[in-house]
């Protein structure tokens, strides 16, 4: 059961990669909340195959056509549903794959926990292509957040051992390669290049903010910004990391030096390091939420690799057809983007129904 | 809405560090599974408190009392509630926490996000006391997987800059100080100990292995086996970072490096390398399932730090009393078994759903 | 949150009366399982609108396409997503309705409850035509279970104070009018046409059994049977009561004659009545579990009507326009078929989890 | 996986008749709600056994202890859990049922589902005592409804064929034996005495009205007020039927005589009618909640009857011994009253998350 996620709005994806379309449904949005579909459009093209010269080139124009729950630019309360037509679907080349799975990927996995029905085509359901959905109704959430002020930021951080330079403060996301530093960001392209080059991929990290948040998002426990946003972010394929601040390095630290002290500034409570994350106890403290992601090499490379062949039981040479991108991690930024909007809009509700008449008590920045 | 976490089974915790009672309600566990109650305490007894020079003084027997679910020493199919009284509190040493929170700490979100009705003594809910309860229900789930042929081992793999040397490759369980090499771990303890006098504290890493999986558990998407780990690893306090393989390490490589190459043994299909650990597309793949966690140092520490009042709106300098580990890492050891046990139960329950009849078809290792 | 069921599947229902599709997504059906289009779609014409004189004149052909999950004639393990488009709108009819709403239905309550951001159209997502994704997903679960020797019939038991006679034991679904004993059907229809005439309407009631379950199925609490199919059935519109067994007439019972005794046959445990309806505990006893329905008389009259106007506070005459069925309960009959195959299987997969190697005991009689 | 319930709260219910406890956590209570324990002991001493002459003779206080979630009067935004200790357990009464079932119980369902692991003892989690913590968590939601202004009413609507008469408008709680017309109770208290003498039970019906709703609450399909009021309502141990407003009545009704017209008072839209029960579409509509549950007779009954031996599969006389009610309605009075509350309250918080500032346009009353 895992195309369901969240608590307080539920989203459902569906679709495989080569199936008559793929979609998404977001239950819990309140009625009357306006979706600019064009600025929509611009952040799905953000994620778009064939826009550089690092993705595949299947061409998929991936607009999104709602089928439920939209009128006139507005949500009208019940599940929004949105559906994207494939269209430029070439599944003969991935028939050699039913049987031998590709080195990196869901192939053998789908096909022994679905006992041979599995959708081999593409990846199926396992498919980088499902992150249009993602990004869908992540590409909702977040203008949905920038109502209420909360923005989300996020950059390459690093491909490979090239790693971008400076602090994570503005949105990279005009640029066609988004790091900080353009310097940096041109080494990437050329790693990238010279990678593909070789019929081979590399992979790389993903860093993201989130600003403007208030205090008090997230619960204890399973219920932690970390969790909420973890359970969404490994949905991603190729993700197999995930810090928040100092992450890993905050081991190497001594406490006295990795708590972020406190001061208050007039009368607001900040803190004047940001090691944490800005989430302590799963809860956010009002400083920006950071997290850095690890997206592993495309697992679909063109050099030939070892595999097997799982229904004869031998060994065999498998050299991958279809078309791949040698580095997914551009493509990973605005789908980290879309996650964190989902797991912090979903905190946001739930964080609704806390405030109460009752409750009459302490309240942040007074 | 945080306390509560599964799909196929249903674990709530409650409870705070100095209310009367902690426990764990976990529900789905079918009828007239044994469960030995003198190995459950074992397991239980390696994260008490007070069992060794690194750990709080505070003394707790930790005993649970089960008062639903259990007849005879079987389950009885209904929900299994165990609780543990607190004994040893001492509520007095908190009381300055209320207004000036600790760093590092979730009282200062706690005190927002409850509006000022939080419970602050000994951190509340938000205390390591809680992994108690996570552990009952761990140590009981590693017996019903021990039942399967599944295995969980784990490790300290670092403190601070000093790892451990070796790969994970037996249980550790029977250690004082659940290292591979000894003599690292000598080091390790010799820099607690160097951090405790300085009232300081340090982090360190877990690593943690599922051995004996079969293929196919875990869900695609959001119902990843890294999405389910890492919804309840981030749920035991201080642990900032998580990866699965070779995690953020493989960003560093290619993909025809990175790439496990299938291998068929005897009709079997494995990996020749386990970079993914034992992970594809969110599936077990039958290899050891691995996992790295980041233990940032432990907040509470004893020298002077800066913080801020938060009813006043003025800065404040604090200095923590009450008993706390310089080293949360040792402790934290089964926590994390505990957690990826429960997580891997969880999702072998939701894999008996998917055998059917009717899916006659492709099947593990034939 | 309120399109969303199920515990062990996850059903998801989208769209309005008027948008470009209504639809359903259904998680959790394990791959491999052969689903019969032919077979569905004759279950869905059951159901469809223009069928028969009694029916609303919208014409809609309600074919569903598969876009997730189904290839070649087979579940392959993703959600499974079908969507049926709409095609004979006519929203004007409708535009009245906005602020004078209709009496007995849902105009009202959902434009307090989306601030005036409803779809108002056809009754939006509340309307009666929602039904046929719920049939869907119906008649999916219909075919699983028969393979499992489950099988579900139903009945019209009454319509106004005309009630069909004789036992419901075998199923009337070939039938155009679906009763038990057909001069009861004509009386039935007689009336409707009457009510139709004077363009009124009438309600009546609606009775399902499942035949062939195993014991077991269900849990106790608010996992019952009861439960499950209570919350499925009251989310088809006009339904209004709920009965299992004897229901409200047990009431009018001693214990001594309520109780259903238990008998041995040839070791397999029967009951020598069925006042219970098959459910005891909440758990199925093997005998047929038996519920039914009261479906109210449809709100949508074409008789002048007491409403008022909303936005501005006065009363107000309302005609309905727009075409309705005069009496809803011949098409809710397979809407209450589908309602309890869903519950069942989704109760039939959680019961998969809990027979383990481990629970050796007990079996039902085999 | 029954013992859980809820969408924006999560109720979770454990314990056994003669378990060391039984109890009940309920979680997403928001912080600062006041409890007031003496309010909350009142109303369980509604439904505590040993009180009146037609209960079981088992006494217990039922004085629940707080264990977590709770300080000094007030929730603390965490888990709150609430344990009461069961002491007056004579366990060697059952010991015959483990084999021979009683009729009309779930001890040959539980016998069957945990494999024969189920606690038999005094009917285990299926006993009626199960809904003491059911009515904690009923308490608490009546206290926090209360300040909402929301009410909850109810009444024993019949014993047997007696009834009760006149409309339930006001609160019967203060009453021995609740019901609006004394003579009737006087009557209903002969037909249970007399029934008690023949060793027999009587079943009846109880009616339930909440006052003061706001419209708005319930979502569209299964999450209407009837869906979540049916999946708690049908928790309670006997309930076999349950009907809103007219209910089977309705479908005896003309839709001109079943529809509840609107009409405007001082700008606030009514309805002149209440037969919808209040819910339309699934959604309050501001006019009370009604419903009607039917409770089957006592199933435990000292008269000699036909069973089973589920182990030896021959044919058995059981002969009921241990301590039981001969009309159970009485005590399912609040027990009604505490779902409603439960279910209420749920649906209330999850209307918080709708009411933002975006969604400017309708609303009640105005």
């Amino acid at each position: 059961m895992g195309s369901l996620y969240g608590e307080n709005i539920k989203l459902t994806i569906f679709g495989q990669s080569h199936s008559p379309a793929i979609g998404m449904t977001l239950e819990g949005i309140p009625a009357g909340e306006e979706i600019n579909t064009g600025t929509l459009q611009n952040f799905l093209n953000r994620r778009a195959p064939g826009n550089n010269e690092f993705s595949t080139p299947r061409k998929e124009d991936d607009v999104p056509e709602f089928i439920s729950g939209f009128i006139d630019g507005h949500t009208c309360g019940v599940p929004l549903t949105a559906i994207i037509r494939n269209r430029d679907t070439r599944s003969g080349d991935y028939s050699e794959l039913k049987n031998v799975p590709r080195p990196g990927h869901a192939d053998y996995t789908g096909a022994i926990k679905y006992g041979g029905y599995q959708d081999y085509a593409g990846g199926g359901h396992f498919s980088g292509r499902l992150t249009a959905p993602l990004c869908v109704a992540g590409g909702i959430c977040i203008q949905l957040l920038e109502k209420e002020g909360i923005r989300i930021i996020s950059r390459i951080a690093s491909i490979g051992s090239v790693e971008d330079k400076g602090p994570l403060e503005v949105s990279t996301s005009e640029k066609a390669f988004p790091v900080v530093d353009d310097e940096c960001g041109q080494k990437m392209q050329a790693l990238i290049n010279e990678t593909k080059e070789k019929g081979d991929s590399v992979g790389g990290t993903v860093q993201c903010a989130v600003l403007g948040l208030p205090v008090g998002l997230g619960d204890p426990m399973f219920g932690g910004m970390e969790n909420r946003i973890a359970q969404i972010v490994f949905g991603i394929p190729a993700v197999k990391g995930l810090e928040f601040g100092k992450g890993f390095a905050s081991t190497l630290l001594k406490g006295s030096e990795n708590n972020d002290p406190f001061f208050a500034d007039g009368g607001r409570i900040m803190t004047s390091g940001n090691n944490c994350g800005g989430i302590l106890g799963g809860i956010t403290n009002g400083m920006p939420l950071i997290f850095r992601v690890a997206v592993k090499p495309t697992p679909s490379i063109s050099l030939p690799q070892q595999s097997a062949d799982i229904r004869t039981g031998t060994s065999a040479i498998l050299t991958v057809k279809g078309r791949h991108d040698p580095c997914i991690v551009p493509r990973a930024v605005p789908c980290v983007e879309a996650a964190a909007a989902i797991a912090v809009y979903d905190a946001l509700l739930g964080r609704r129904k806390e405030i109460t008449n009752g409750s009459a008590g302490l309240q942040e920045n007074n």
